[in-house]
């Protein structure tokens, strides 16, 4: 077999706000692979089957220099991520041709490596597809499930209010939170979005860019534990309403991600209200919840127990524009990127 | 016996930035006593002894529709606080005169009470003056010790910066993370404050007013533990050289208290550095540990092997200036008021 495209997503320009899909990110074809016979030395050739697109990934798109909790990407070379992708040829002990693997991988269509740091074998549910492994049954899914269970100390009748709350980690969030007996609230920006928040179980849903977010709180609080995926005017709201011995889960910051960062305007609350605020990083937590993950919550979103949605898209040249829609929250549900469809994928 | 002086500190005006002795706060003779006759309707007659002037009182000069963890002293009445009174005459059952009473009491001579919400008997170790049972041996110290052993999660080998480290709650504080095996950075305002610091075991000390936290925390960070009185640049500096899991104790915030509250400026660390900051008042931490501060704390204390300090002042006159000394961090040591001394106390 002669050699064929391998694309790729490669970090062009550092955005001075949004990312710009064709400049900050270019999708690229200049590249080919000979899939049969390309030397592996010692590794393994990947095929890559879908792409998670992510708001963490912002802060990648950033001067190499410049530090923060996960490494820059690499200008000139392509974007890293979660996703899944099938085993072609190996050459590594433990790996077998057709073996699936899940973890982080560049954004091309084909790669060889021999370094399986982040990478693990993936068993697919015949009832779930592949992108929701890098979704509601990965690390969004991890990250929703394993710190409510780590920081939310959730009792019965008490109070949450969950940001982004159609997303992929706040409506596990929602979930969760129903199931152990609170009431919600939940916030998100389309009117699609309050329809799916209010159908997984949510009480109380608001349009944040319509609804004065410290209107529903000052009615509908105080609340107990907040879910804070993005910080800025929600924080400091939900601080003001916060209950005494509130649990504030830190979990992103969108208002920043493309822009100058919004301070929190009352720390004082803090200690005037007793308040817990912690942040954290989901592979902290997975020595500790990975096990319960994979029996209570993946099996639940294949029997449909647990709800979620996506937004699926097709080939890797759409990388640039759902990166762009994340970043503003244009897209419904977890976005995926399907860069190759396998036969008999449901 | 004829009517004595019942001298009174009352709340006369909201200060905008700093009080004002003699302003926001007027001592006040024009009532008096009389201590044999006066009924006491079933309450008891309690002659003050000592008073404790500390930073959060600030916050309870203000309007009282503006809500904070504290109520707003009443415009007019006496300010309250800690403190320590005999009682000289009891219709209270479980109460008898000669009794010592520790607790939140009015800021005048003689009280008369049947509420004993806020009261406890205490007894004086002979080795200990009455003005430390509001100091170290009190509120601040147990601030001090409750906190840190229920957030700081100390491992030796770590570091921990503590402010106001000359202050009642940080010099012990400073003392259990030695005890803790930790390195200790400090910071204070002069160098008689540095030079106790030292002498308690600070492994760093410096002067805030002079020295640029951010040069100190990177060279002698990253910090696992930072114990916060201060807010603002010190809280900011901490956060950006914090280790991953960084533990945070919010205490206080006195660069807030005196005019507008400095915000926190980058919040996305929290996540990014996996933080947890941790509010609290006192009184909620009490039942857990009220018992072991008595056995732990207080016999080191009056054996010497807990170190403090006291800045006392005389007469119920001075309270006001004391206040302005203690928001003004020009006091050094522990800021109390003796109102009445007792014959025989050493």
């Amino acid at each position: 077999m002669s050699p064929i495209r391998n694309a790729r997503v490669l970090f062009n320009a550092v955005p001075s706000e949004y990312p710009i899909p064709g400049e900050t990110t270019v999708y690229d074809t200049t590249e080919t692979i000979d899939v049969e016979n390309v030397p592996l030395n010692g590794g393994i050739l990947v095929k890559v089957l879908v792409l998670s697109v992510d708001p963490y990934m912002r802060g990648r798109l950033r001067e190499a220099h410049v530090k923060s909790y996960m490494p820059a990407f690499q200008l000139g070379a392509p974007l890293t991520g979660y996703g899944v992708g099938i085993v072609l040829r190996s050459e590594h002990p433990g790996v077998s041709e057709g073996n699936y693997l899940r973890g982080i991988m560049p954004h091309q269509e084909y790669f060889i490596t021999s370094d399986l740091t982040y990478m693990g074998p993936i068993q697919r549910d015949p009832r779930l597809k592949w992108t929701t492994y890098v979704g509601a049954a990965g690390m969004p899914g991890e990250t929703a499930y394993m710190a409510w269970k780590e920081y939310s100390r959730a009792k019965e009748g008490e109070v949450a209010f969950v940001t982004t709350g159609a997303g992929p980690v706040g409506s596990l969030v929602i979930q969760l939170a129903k199931q152990d007996g609170l009431k919600v609230i939940a916030s998100a920006g389309s009117e699609e979005k309050l329809q799916f928040m209010k159908e997984i179980g949510a009480d109380v849903v608001f349009n944040y860019k319509t609804t004065d977010v410290r209107e529903v709180l000052e009615k509908e609080g105080p609340i107990d534990i907040y879910w804070d995926n993005v910080g800025g005017e929600s924080l400091d709201a939900a601080m003001e309403f916060a209950a005494n011995h509130g649990r504030f889960i830190e979990c992103g910051l969108i208002t920043g991600y493309n822009g100058s960062i919004p301070p929190m305007k009352n720390p004082a609350l803090i200690f005037g209200k007793s308040l817990s605020l912690n942040g954290f990083l989901v592979q902290y937590l997975r020595p500790k919840y990975t096990a319960a993950f994979e029996a209570e919550v993946v099996p639940k979103l294949a029997s449909g127990d647990l709800k979620f949605t996506e937004d699926v898209s097709y080939g890797l040249d759409k990388v640039g524009d759902v990166m762009l829609a994340v970043q503003k929250g244009t897209n419904t549900g977890k976005a995926v990127v399907v860069v190759a469809e396998e036969e008999g994928e449901k």
